[in-house]
Formats: C-alpha cells, structure tokens, sequence
C-alpha cells in the first residue's frame, strides 16, 4: 500500500474509533514512521490493539488533557488515558519549548499508554538542536534480579544529539535482549525468536514466541540490565504518577483498566557550557569512524544511522503489510 | 591500618604533594569511602597515581577553580585539573544547591580527573533527598561496536534516588564487563581476572590483566553497551568542554598532559509531579522484593543494598591495606 494511503487508513481507523482528525494523525504520523525505520512491531501490526483498547473503554479517545506548568522548566501532562502517541507528543514538545527557554526542559507524563519508539520523539529534539532523554515504563517483560517472575517492563534507555548533520546520534536501546514487539509480531506471523533472548514459564531456553511471552525476557547485562530496568521504572512510573512496579497492564490481553504508563522527557541545549558544540561532536563522531575496523566492518556507525538510512531507503517506496495485519485493519472499518 | 590512621595517612601523603587541608580531606573521604565499601580498586591502591601525577605536573594541587552559574539551575564547573574528587564534589555540591532551589540542578565539570567511584557522588544527592544522575567519561578501554582500537572508557550509567530508608538506591553500572580498577590491582597484586570480560591486543580472549590492560576490554550488551558509552562520552565530555573521543589520557602511563575528563550531574526533587514520593517508592521496593525468587536467592536487593551492607560491615573494622601497596604510599612520604 502506498503511504499516503496507508497513512489514510490510519486516520480514518482512529477516527472512526472517536478521535478527532489532530489525535488520529499525531497517531497515523508515529505508526507510518515505525514502518519507515522498519521496526515493524511498532507499526501497522499494533492499530488493532489499540482500537481493542478503544472499544473496551480502557483507551480513552476523546482525552482531556491536562497540562501542569510547575517552573519555566518543568511541566506536568496527564494525558487522560489517551493513545499513548498523544500524551508522548505534548510531553517532548513541552520540553522542547522549556528547554530553548531556559535551558532545560523536565517533563512527566502520567495517565498514557504505549507510545511506539522511543526515539521517535528523543530525535524530534535533536533535529530542534536539543539533546534529549526520553524514558518510559512497559507492561511486565523481565524479571528483576534474582526473581523468577516478571516485574518490569523493556523499559528502553533513549537518547538522542545533535551531529551537525541531517542523521542525528539516536540512541534507543530496550533493556531486553529484543524488544517485546518483535516477539509479539513473530507469534503473530507464526515465525520463531533467536536463541538466548527469552525463557518460558518454567524457566526453560525457548525460541517459541507463544512462550516466551508468557515466560519473560532475558535483560541485557544481567543484573546491570535489572537495574536500568528498575531506573526507568522510578524515572517513568514511580516520579510522573503512573503505574509502575508490574502495575503497567499489558495492551493486548488485560482490559481491567488503562495501562496508565508514564514518560519522562529530559531535554536540554547542548551549548550551556561551551560556544562550540557542533564543531566538538563533528570531531568525536569523526575521531570514531576513523578507528581501524574488524574484518568484514565496512563503516563504523553512530546509532540512529543505521535507522536513518532505513527510513530513506523506503521513504518513497510502498509499505508492505502482511495480509493478516491488513485484513484485521480492514475488519475494524467494517462494523 | 585503622581507619583514622589510614585517614591521616592520606591526608598527609595529598599536602606532601602541595594540596591544602580542605582538599587533601576531600581526597581522603572519597578514598576511605572507596575501601569500606569494598571498591579496593579505587581506594588507597590509587594514591601513588594521583601523586605521581602532581609529580609530573599534569595534576594542579593548587587549583583556580572557576564556577560559573549559568542560571539558576544550570552551573559549569573548571577544575583547573586539580586532583579528580576536588571537582567532582563541587560539581555535586552545585547540582545540590540548584535543585533545592528551583527543582533541577545540571552542573557541567571540565578540566578534572579520575573522581573515584561515581556512586559517591549521586548518592550524595539522595542523602539529601534528591534524585541524581552522574555521568563521567575515562580513558580509551572499550572499543566502538566495530572497531578494534579503544576509544571509550568504561564510562558508567550511574543514578541514585531515596528510598525513605537510609539506604539509597544507587545503580553505579560500568559499561564494560568488569570495571578497569579491577583489572589494574590484578596486574598490580599478580591476579588473574575472569574469562570474557577482555581480549589482548590482538583480539584474542585473556585472563592476564596486563594483556587486557594493553588489548581492549568488553563492553556489556555488545552494540548497546558500545552506544552507552558514546552517549556518556556526549555528556561529560563534549558538552562540558572536556577532553572526549579518546584524548582523555590515562593516569598511569599518559603525562604528556592533564587528563581533562568531564562530570556531567543531572540532580532534581523527586516530588516534581507528585505529593507523595516516599510512600510510593517504598511500595515499587516492597514489591519487587515480595517476588518468588530463583533457587539460592534469598532475597531480592536493590541496587545499593549490597554495597551498603558492606560499608556498614566494615564501618568498625580496620582497612586490609596490601603490604606492596602500603610501601608506595610510605615512599611517597619519604622524599
């Protein structure tokens, strides 16, 4: 499908689901990116659940929000349990606005839900010449160390800087060995998980991704990767006034409430301390990408390239949604 | 030793070497500090490196130190290349000071050194009952996801929050597998260190700390830990206008100059967004710890439990100071 039909679909999906037409594009604007940078898992795969959201009430799509100026610099939203893009785009364009005030912008998020990629909006800052943190909690994914059930979510450590260049450093790194989408997709599409990413139930490798979503997902690190777990946790969750310690509810199977998933946008100019900020990352990046390489290494990378490059790739090429995924999408528009 | 004796020790082996009282006590704390937690690495086997550095001229003990306030939250700190903790301590004193007076504190540090451990410092901050992030780079260890040259230090993600006990939680996680201090009292005590934490320097697997020491030491999480380490490059180093991207020297072997590494702290109240903090970071622990544990684990810490246990065991005891180690401090005394 083309993109902007696709992106037509989207809209006219939300919409048909309450939304106004400015919710249902931040909506369709975040879904279509997610194609683009081809973290699939976070695109087109995920309208229907949050519709389900809708439809069982625990999504509300006529929000409304509210937005808590506390200092020049720090911001409070309670996204009133909007789709989690919405509560995400006021947060970082909160703190863009703080940040080229002051030099600083703090904003919590509480009352959202699942927002998509973190670097989404990190990078949205970065492309203002701002250097952001962009932190979120997620529904149970990893156990915490030393437990054998799962607590925290993937809770992604994000962060994203100008370069001087059009592609700038986007550091968007989930604290499981893959992120939780993937798996959901692959049991979706019937397709299996690596090996050493995930465990079932009883504590068992798995490379099934059925089990491994009722079992939990391996941190990176081990007891380093359940710590910057637990870190995101109090930073998204315990500080905004969402739910947090295993309290986030899963989006696809617990409708008993909103998930009530917290963010936290930290974001700031990069020239506080110095004049000469874009010369001084030019020359680190350049200073990296000279190294000497390892065999088969054609270029040293800074993250967020990788990704840059997806997008561009398939900026003026159709998306490829798996017929399953499409006709569920069609599904929605038809009752 | 015991402990006053070792303290005096320090102290009057830093005014040998030209620091004043104040700042040859600063020095001291953070050392003692070092060893009754257990960090022998970065306790009293360190002072013969700051010595000899004054020695050579490349750290000042009689620093000009320029604090500048950018704004009511915002402070950058020129250490002057005075000995590491002197800097770092003002930088957190500042971030402390702007934090209780506007909610945030973000004080830049440039021109100082090694600073001991991070946990020190942010934990400072959560004594006082603030939340903390505390950012420095360090010299070539790691090598960017690949290269095979170091470039990054073991940099480390470290943050602290109360817990309304007082025990603070303090992540202190290096980027690398183990942190570099370790390996370097190994090569000094002729230990041997794990398997996987290192290559030599031609990228074979080693357990000789010397050959790690002169290869390259692994980060965590692969590519993931790698872009750590870049972004924690970013933050204490380009953007305070410290040294970066490899230039900062190492303190044992470098003396063709000061190291100018960078500190960045990042320090807010953790009631920004809600009344009631302590009560709801008392239950995220408590349920955390109320988890079935795995076999052999019989209970659930969080980070900066251990660490605490262990200062608090050897708060009564004397400092095991290993006899090689102590006839270098009682050289440097001599001459």
């Amino acid at each position: 499908m083309n993109q902007t039909n696709a992106k037509k679909l989207i809209i006219k999906t939300f919409k048909n689901y309450g939304l106004n037409n400015q919710h249902a594009t931040i909506c369709a604007n975040a879904l279509i990116n997610a194609e683009l940078v081809g973290a699939h898992s976070h695109g087109l795969a995920r309208l229907v659940s949050y519709c389900n959201r809708i439809k069982k009430k625990v999504i509300n799509p006529k929000p409304q929000i509210k937005i808590k100026k506390i200092s020049p610099s720090i911001t409070h939203v309670d996204a009133d349990n909007a789709v989690g893009f919405i509560g995400a785009d006021l947060g970082i364009k909160h703190a863009i606005i703080n940040a080229k005030k002051t030099g600083i912008g703090f904003v919590g998020v509480k009352n959202s839900g699942h927002f998509g990629l973190s670097g989404y909006y990190a990078e949205k800052a970065a492309h203002k010449g701002l250097i952001a943190f962009c932190f979120t909690n997620a529904p149970p994914a990893i156990a915490p160390h030393g437990a054998k059930k799962t607590l925290f979510g993937t809770n992604p450590i994000c962060f994203a800087a100008p370069t001087g260049t059009k592609i700038p450093f986007v550091l968007d790194a989930s604290i499981s060995m893959i992120n939780r989408g993937r798996i959901r997709r692959a049991a979706k599409l019937g397709e299996k998980i690596p090996v050493g990413v995930a465990l079932d139930k009883n504590g068992n490798p798995t490379i099934d991704p059925k089990k491994a979503l009722s079992g939990l997902q391996l941190p990176i690190a081990t007891f380093k990767g359940s710590g910057f777990a637990w870190m995101v946790d109090i930073l998204s969750g315990v500080i905004t006034g969402a739910n947090h310690s295993g309290k986030v509810r899963d989006p696809f199977d617990d409708f008993s409430g909103p998930q009530n998933i917290g963010h936290l946008f930290i974001v700031f100019k990069p020239g506080l301390f110095i004049k000469n900020y874009t010369k001084r990352i030019k020359e680190n990046i350049k200073r990296v990408k000279k190294l000497p390489k390892i065999k088969g290494v054609e270029k040293i990378l800074y993250p967020g390239e990788n990704k840059a490059e997806r997008y561009k790739k398939n900026l003026n090429k159709k998306i490829n949604i798996p017929t399953k995924i499409l006709n569920e999408i069609y599904s929605l528009n038809k009752s």
